[in-house]
């Protein structure tokens, strides 16, 4: 069943995988597992989502650590249909920010919201960020990825989100980025036109579910973007993009 | 397009419908109108939940009042797919409370949970509370209808709350009650065994979306338990019923 493990590396691209699970599957929420965590740091403490799937759906968990050898619960933060969590790094006009992505079905599409918050475990002020396009690799659905982090393009900061986009049958999940603005995160100033990663390894192409590049974390040192992404739901590969590319590939 | 106009009455029976609309669709996630408002009065200001329609879901907004002249809205505080919110009239453990119907599809079913909150616009603490069950009334939905109120019961306080259950293609939505926890309102003390008010008369049968008996609101006066509610999606209707009835009628 899916769980967490801490994986530890001095490199950032050699790990070593501990042999014990770090969380695994422990309330009514999560009777078939949970997967995809995304990390944050704020305030020396790292607070990790989560997708907590059961017969009661797909929800986003909240956990926290400071060592990554304890961990406390904070029970479900988005209910179900909810998943790709991504708490911003710092606090944003006083309030806690997230990207999340529900899920409707018939009305409304898999799109990325933002939340605000007061103390990470109640959210509210809903609002929509990015919705699917018809650009032939995000017209189905969008939803968070890393951890947004800050940049500076156009005389003014921003956060860089990279999210992941969908389209076609089978699905194909490929990554872009969105440039948000860096006091109201749900106004976009720039989006990918073109993904900035899609599957083209074979280890991408073909595995437990094919052709998926999809992250949930990655790196920022100058121009280098390091990141992290499952690849075909069956192994966690690493690419090290830049950021200048990213930012000149954006439109309106 | 649906929106909400307020109706005033001396004897609870019979209504003058104001001439203009109180609430009108007024924000990208309203494209689509507003429907169902749960009103519920907490320190002399009267909040509103109610269904928010628009091509990006069905989600749940929150507006205030304090004269049903002047209206404040304060977005949406569950984003799509939820609806059927009921917030409770008293703090409990010194936080809010609200009943809300996440919309989950292939995973998870249409069910009841409850939600905690210090500021009755961030939501957090999200815990289930009853799903459908193989009754033959509310075996493939269940959600919140009135606003829960407090009820003396085998020598305990607790929470009465009248929900709505849906069998059946097409569907017919019935209403029956749940006894929750006093202190903990995700705890179930008991359930209707059998239904409290059925589609019967040709007005509950035949309408708009027929076979429909719909609440967003109800008052208890000793036995009586006075229930407004919405009649094939055409009119609103009344019925009077008995509380005692009522909590004979619950299983565990």
């Amino acid at each position: 069943m899916s769980h967490l493990r801490v994986a530890r590396s001095t490199d950032g691209i050699h790990f070593e995988v501990e042999g014990l699970p770090a969380l695994v599957a422990a309330t009514a929420y999560e009777g078939f597992g949970i997967e995809d965590p995304r990390i944050t740091q704020l305030d020396g403490v790292y607070w990790i989502t989560y997708t907590a799937v059961s017969n009661y759906g797909i929800g986003t968990g909240l956990a926290s650590t400071t060592d990554f050898r304890k961990f406390e619960r904070h029970g479900i933060i988005f209910p179900p249909p909810n998943r790709n969590v991504t708490i911003f790094p710092e606090k944003i006009g006083g309030q806690y920010a997230a990207l999340h992505r529900p899920m409707p079905e018939g009305l409304g599409q898999h799109s990325i919201w933002t939340a605000r918050s007061a103390d990470l475990k109640s959210w509210g002020s809903h609002r929509v960020v990015a919705t699917p396009r018809e650009t032939g690799w995000d017209d189905t659905k969008v939803g968070g990825g890393a951890v947004p982090f800050k940049v500076h393009f156009e005389k003014e900061d921003g956060w860089l989100a990279i999210y992941h986009g969908v389209t076609g049958t089978p699905p194909v999940y490929s990554l872009g980025a969105l440039l948000l603005n860096r006091y109201d995160p749900s106004k976009v100033r720039g989006r990918s036109r073109e993904p900035i990663l899609v599957p083209e390894a074979p280890y991408e192409k073909e595995g437990f579910f094919g052709s998926v590049v999809f992250t949930c974390g990655a790196l920022n040192d100058g121009d280098l973007v390091r990141v992290y992404y499952g690849a075909a739901d069956g192994v966690v590969a690493v690419a090290d993009l830049s950021l200048q590319e990213i930012l000149s590939g954006l439109v309106a």
